[in-house]
């Protein structure tokens, strides 16, 4: 569903019931494994490094895994393999990992992920029972992979893991703006590297229709600019995910974020004589399909057929959220049946109509998933609610038996720190009314990338690294909570992700660069790393009725190369907060340092500020630098006069507008600092 | 064929014949036009820049190209257009920019891409003869693109513009290592960007067979480690570049090259009873099909079949180079087979192979076409032959009446400076038996890019920016030849690949930052500036008869962050030519600041020096700093006593030995400073 109206309430479904805290030092794991410990006797990685396999890999996916692996672990060390490619063991030959499964994965929501891992100086043993376990064991051993100065080596460590979760999805918008197939490809490597298995495919909304549909063509040629996927981009796209150990349930958003199926097939529509394009604009949309009319059906059949023999998986989701009913009740037509059929509301009419799709997944033995809003007393226990704006659904559908992903809370799109979206658990503090039984049917969580605002380029800064956050808070234990251990971490898996060809790290500068030709960016690196994205649904404003961001704008501003949890703010704020409360020097030094440098931000900033895209940084350059030397001024001279204050005063206030579509995230510590003047070194006589 | 044999000579074929040279600046144009007008009269940029299309766009390439146009536009400018589409121009309506083209290009070698394009401050007009010609107005149109500190604007200019060569071409080798559809479509852009018109695609060699066949699924199946095009992708990306207005010329390299084949069919091998696996080092390998057996004519007229369908292109490329014919001469059948048919030498024997290949490729109506030892008197005139070691082929070829492509001189993989590249001229001083009329057998160049030594991280900075400037060889006049006008549009040229999705200077720092995760890479930074990796077959070492880099072997390395044509090198070795020379004052400030900030290296080196992957650099950073506080202190203190000249003898010394595979390319300036340094500054009387 879409994310504009979505109100993130204060991330009240955190742990409460949590007491105890895992200490995860010494390992850059991410998710941190169900138990570790430590032997000190650790392996040396060197050229004569292999790999055998043991077990039946009939779908070949451990022997693929084992390759990657391989290349991970020489591009990471920089050693150069005797083997490249997993080895056989025969007679007396051994090999340095030994990797036995027992079976297949049937890459359901009952099979098994779980592995052992003990690592010794001679060897290294794995066991799973299934193939997916193994591969999951393989992700913590390339994390595991640490040097000294004379050798890479691999820690002496005896691993128990599996997962807390069954469902850790990751749901990609391919709609709104597409995303090809490498983006995609990509984001599942890294998925697999933080062990996350369910790719939520979002493929049709008011803006695209993006899958290739055979038997009604015009939906996907009239309704994508030609930005679909093809059929056998989706085998591929489905068949590398299977590989990796991850389902791909595909999204199909009926009845409304429709406009799309509309423009080819207008008489689908509620409205009488209505025609339509495609959705330029983000929003709510008007635009519904026509419960009532036999033709819809035909068509959802057709299209459900086609793509059933597509995914395997046997969940389907049908979107069904944010239905406004407004045409509907405009179309004299559809009132009628209403009241033919004895529908008081538009939520019984959506039931129907969710019913007649039930029935066609049902043919095709899949089961059906919504959102939130399919929720209704007579469906299937089977089907999966989808869980997006509240506790309230959460609970409802739980209670009731049904079973639920929850998504609220892992918006990722809303640009909102790594923090608060670790701290929210999916088992929510439940009324009492909830079963221990009850909470089984909570299957885990979905972290969900709207693509309103993101591009091929940037979207994967929108999802990492904070998504490896959330991936460890479906798989690891509740009692994994420690916020600094989870921060230093994330820093370093950061980099891995970066090494699995994720563009978060590198495309900042790419957009930089864009910005200003062939110049110095160094003044504009350090604004963007103090500068975040205007948060939730702040950024696209509405103008004249419209968004302000269409499909087709652009998003290669100075907003888009920032990131949430910007990374000099965090050093900063903490060091100010540190030397505001304890007065400690060496976080004093660092405040300092930073001081510093954005005091000369402005005359840098100058050099470069012959162009039209800058205007609106200029007076964040400029009050940051002056804001900057002053205060540097008055600690360093320990001493401070009124008009001092009050210039201090004036740059800090002028910090807070946003500029460019960011916001400052320094000015909170900014102020502490200002307020710490104060108190010091106000000169009081100075007042008068 | 394959790089480790070319010898590139001294770049022999260049420019004699050219007496004038073309002003190209102005303007950030590459390639140059053949005629361009300014007028002064710019077009300013606004939200309301829309294009029309006036002609029969019936392959829709101009109206996918005008909306690319549009993105690129908004991306760079930061412009929110009000239509992101193409609009209709109706009644007294007209839109700002007024395309018009006469009909539709075929995409063969007689094509027309001649355009003019007319701005003037109200109205852009571009004329064509075709749709092609269209979209390379296009491409002229958003590199003139300009800023001043208020508005985004293009200048007012006439151009008038048509290509010198019809044939200009980029080899990429996905078999060595295979290389993803989105690295062809990227690299399929850029192209498009600086005009070149021919995608060849090497897919096969001993090390990969990278196309699904149907008829022979072994092949793939067996070798290709699971690394192939499958037939939607090859459809895929021939669609994509016909988009682009380029040609694909496939390549299937037999009899020779041919390993991969022989793994599934091991009795097509012209060795008795041998069993093949895919190759995994560098080299020219004895591997060859059997030419006297009629299944090799049979799989080859399979797979030729499939591959037909699948190119429309007019030449296929059947590689033919570098057969030692080792396996035939050891085999008796074979023997037996030349002395039966005459033929004396295995030159002879491959003419016979050529023949057979070539009626296969006249079913399908195609052209043959190969490396220039297929070149014998009895093929039809229609071949092409591409020349790859040195004028005598191309001469042989183009008198002997054959269609010729040049490829000597644009081996881009060989990571030579883009000056030497851009020097060669394909119309090379042509003996005077050559005739005019024969010079126009001389279809134009190709630059090769061959894949030993990168993968999908790398090949972008192998690629680009040089084959920009080979681009420029290729269209424009031969007259366009300011070695320094090159360099300078060719350094924004490359801020312009970036926007086009080429990873080239994004991806250094990647390699860098896995170097050494999460640690300060600054030094690591000025040492890749002025490093270059080492040049021809240089890297690629034999140790035990066996290259050093196998397939599998890390690209992750320092030498795979450093790049031809090192930026900081550039700018200091011409800055200490103009101090020793000139004495010039500017000149000197500019060197002693690069040596200030490398005096500082090793410290800064030493705090990330913990790892095993640094320990070949440390040499590189300790010996330039030493030297680098040296030179400041002699040329601070103008005076150095003889110690100090030994010493900066010593550190100099062992700056000559590569490097971590890489080549310091500030030797021999800083050689020209401690010579400049002893001259002016030695004193005398220490020398006792």
């Amino acid at each position: 569903m879409n994310k504009i109206i979505v109100v993130l309430l204060a991330f009240g479904l955190s742990c409460q019931h949590v007491f105890t805290q895992v200490d995860t030092s010494g390992f850059n794991l991410m998710p941190w494994p169900q138990n570790i410990q430590h032997s000190n006797r650790d392996f040396t990685i060197t050229d004569d490094f292999t790999i055998s396999i043991i077990g039946d890999d009939a779908q070949g996916r451990v022997e693929k895994a084992a390759i990657r692996f391989l290349r991970h672990l020489s591009n990471k060390t920089g050693v150069f393999l005797k083997q490249g490619f997993p080895v056989k063991i025969e007679g007396k030959t051994s090999a340095v990992v030994e990797l036995t499964f027992d079976g297949l994965s049937d890459l359901s929501i009952n099979a098994d992920e779980s592995y052992s891992l003990n690592v010794t100086p001679d060897k290294i043993e794995i066991h799973s029972k299934t193939d997916v376990g193994a591969l999951r064991a393989l992700a913590t051993l390339l994390q595991l992979v640490a040097h000294n100065p004379s050798n890479y080596f691999i820690p002496g460590v005896v691993v128990n893991d599996a997962p807390r979760f069954v469902w850790r999805g990751l749901m990609i918008d391919s709609a709104r703006h597409f995303q090809p197939v490498d983006v995609l490809k990509r984001n599942l490597d890294a998925m697999a590297l933080v062990k996350m298995n369910v790719f939520h495919w979002h493929l049709t909304d008011d803006q695209g229709f993006r899958a290739e549909i055979k038997s009604y063509p015009l939906l996907h040629q009239k309704g994508s600019d030609g930005l679909y996927y093809t059929q056998e981009q989706i085998k591929d796209v489905v068949a590398y995910a299977s590989d990796l150990g991850i389902r791909v349930v595909p999204e199909f958003d009926v009845p409304g974020h429709a406009t799309s199926w509309l423009v080819a097939y207008p008489d689908l529509g509620s409205k009488d004589g209505a025609t339509y394009t495609i959705e330029r604009n983000s929003g709510i949309f008007d635009p519904t399909l026509d419960p009532t009319n036999p033709k819809t059906y035909e068509i959802i059949e057709a299209v459900f057929t086609e793509m059933a023999a597509l995914f395997p998986d046997t969940y389907f989701h049908i979107g069904g959220d944010e239905n406004k009913g407004k045409h509907w009740n405009e179309n004299k037509k559809i009132e009628r049946f209403k009241a033919d059929h004895g529908f008081k509301t538009n939520h019984e009419l959506q039931n129907y109509f969710n019913v007649k799709v039930l029935d066609i997944l049902k043919k095709h033995g899949k089961i059906m998933m919504g959102w939130e809003e399919i929720l209704q007393d007579d469906l299937p226990k089977d089907v999966v609610i989808h869980s997006w704006q509240g506790e309230a659904s959460l609970t409802d559908a739980i209670t009731k038996g049904y079973k639920t992903v929850l998504s609220r809370g892992y918006y990722i799109d809303l640009v909102r720190s790594v923090e608060e979206h670790y701290a929210v658990d999916p088992f929510p503090a439940a009324p009492n009314s909830v079963s221990k039984e009850q909470l089984k049917n909570l299957l885990g969580g979905e972290t969900t990338m709207w693509s309103e605002l993101v591009t091929p380029l940037t979207i994967d800064s929108r999802i990492w690294p904070r998504a490896a956050a959330i991936a460890e808070r479906f798989w690891s234990p509740q009692a994994v909570n420690d916020l600094d251990g989870m921060k230093r971490r994330l820093k370093v898996i950061s980099f891995q992700l970066e090494d699995f060809g994720i563009m978060h790290i590198r495309n900042k500068e790419v957009i930089l660069r864009n910005l200003i030709n062939d110049q110095d960016i160094s003044s504009l690196i350090d604004l963007s790393n103090i500068c975040e994205p205007l948060k939730g649904n702040k950024r696209n404003t509405k103008i004249n009725g419209q968004s302000k961001y269409k499909t087709y704008s652009p998003f290669t501003l100075f907003a888009d190369a920032c990131v949430p949890d910007a990374q000099d703010a965090e050093v900063f704020n903490k060091a100010v907060s540190g030397f505001v409360k304890q007065s400690n020097t060496a976080d004093f030094e660092v405040v300092m340092a930073f001081l510093n440098k954005w005091s000369t931000n402005y005359a840098e900033f100058s050099k470069i500020n012959n162009n039209p895209k800058l205007k609106d940084l200029e007076g964040l350059s400029k009050n940051l630098s002056q804001l900057s030397q002053l205060l540097v001024q008055v600690f360093e001279t320990k001493s401070m006069d009124v008009s001092i204050f009050s210039e201090l005063q004036t740059h800090h206030k002028s910090l807070y507008v946003p500029f460019a579509d960011t916001e400052v995230v320094v000015v909170n510590a900014l102020e502490e600092l200002i307020e710490k003047a104060k108190v010091d070194y106000l000169i009081k006589g100075s007042r008068w």
